[in-house]
């Protein structure tokens, strides 16, 4: 397994990814991986390694541009605003990545899937909304509302949601729109609810995070990631 | 793996469920499976030998009496109310049916679990409301509400609920219900809901019910059985 810069171009500006490739010959599944608002970090980098270790090909992909990992809160925030503000510069930025992805030696282009972190799984599904060539869609405490409306019924793939019960910025009642929404579509869902659990419980680095339902949690985070692999297994 | 009748007495009645034991020596963990309202019929006889090929002693347990299997609909609705106005003697029966597992020969006593399949998953949530000595409760489509209030304060194990989104018997709100009160009662908790995916889900033979939001769906089967592996998993 190595990982290696990958560097793409889009909305005017360079992106710079990090891909994780199995050791091996022949094409294998493609694995988008959108990282949480921070940028292409610690966290992402190690699950691109990890599902490289699984076999698939990994792009933890930058959404920011030149790679650029934000450390103060307040431009990023500024940042993500931005980009919300002006939705098709962000689609164009996700869809780079995706091709990015497919156009890698290693990918089997017709097995694709994409999953993301906090914002990285509000991208995630903001992609598949776009009507992507996706086998499967997971999002992992991400945001489960769009800005696409009546967009549920492009999505290609079957859909992974894991999430903290106890996460803020995904409440009960987001889930239950979700579920209604994805439903009325006929796409093929499944939600993963996990109690005691908060905002980024995928990550220790979230275990610094003081406030309540934020956090790291390593039973949640040992389930979702036996299920991710359960569903890459599944739609693969 | 073999299964054999099991006899025993509670509540004034004999009971007559269906052990069924891996192959080799040792003790192993023991699973109580609680069946479908009409009684221990195939799918539950199904499962527990499942079980025993993944080398758990598995008691798929009677809690109508005599080993009776309800044909008619009516009769078994009659039962099920009378037994449901009288939570006492059903509270006996759900005891009985996991001391008499604890006590096969090949079962480690310190290692038990309950699942269930519809009445059968409400009933292993209030045998676990009991306060009963379980390391883990999985509940596949059924009911989450209890009669025992402030009950889940006594829950000892860990818990699992797989649920289609589209069964009528547990709709969202029921979820969202259970889901506050597990998270107030501190319990470790999971949901699994399931899209397009109505009541009876695990069971082929729940296929020729016509009504809507019930049937069999084979990829939900598949999903929470392998839900049901990593949970045992997990907590043995």
């Amino acid at each position: 397994m190595s990982t290696t810069p990958l560097r793409y171009d889009a909305d005017g500006l360079t992106f710079c990814g990090q891909l994780a490739c199995p050791d091996g010959q022949g094409k294998v599944p493609g694995i988008l991986v959108f990282p949480e608002a921070p940028g292409v970090g610690p966290h992402v980098i190690r699950r691109a390694a990890a599902l490289a270790q699984l076999n698939y090909v990994a792009l933890a992909a930058d959404v920011n541009g030149e790679g650029m990992v934000y450390e103060d809160p307040k431009t990023m925030l500024e940042s993500i605003g931005l980009l919300k503000s002006q939705p098709e510069r962000l689609y164009r930025r996700l869809q780079a990545g995706l091709q990015a992805l497919a156009d890698a030696p290693q990918v089997d282009p017709d097995r694709l899937a994409v999953i993301g972190y906090c914002f990285g799984g509000w991208c995630a599904l903001e992609l598949a909304r776009t009507g992507a060539a996706l086998r499967g869609v997971a999002v992992f405490h991400g945001a489960l509302n769009s800005p696409q409306e009546g967009s549920a019924s492009q999505i290609r793939g079957k859909l992974l949601v894991c999430t903290g019960a106890a996460d803020p910025l995904v409440p009960l009642e987001q889930v239950t729109g979700f579920s209604e929404e994805m439903s009325a579509a006929g796409i093929d869902w499944q939600v993963h609810l996990y109690g005691g659990t908060g905002h980024g419980f995928t990550s220790p680095e979230a275990g610094s995070n003081p406030r309540p339902g934020f956090g790291y949690s390593p039973s949640s985070d040992r389930r979702s990631w036996a299920e991710l692999r359960q569903f890459l297994t599944e739609i693969f």
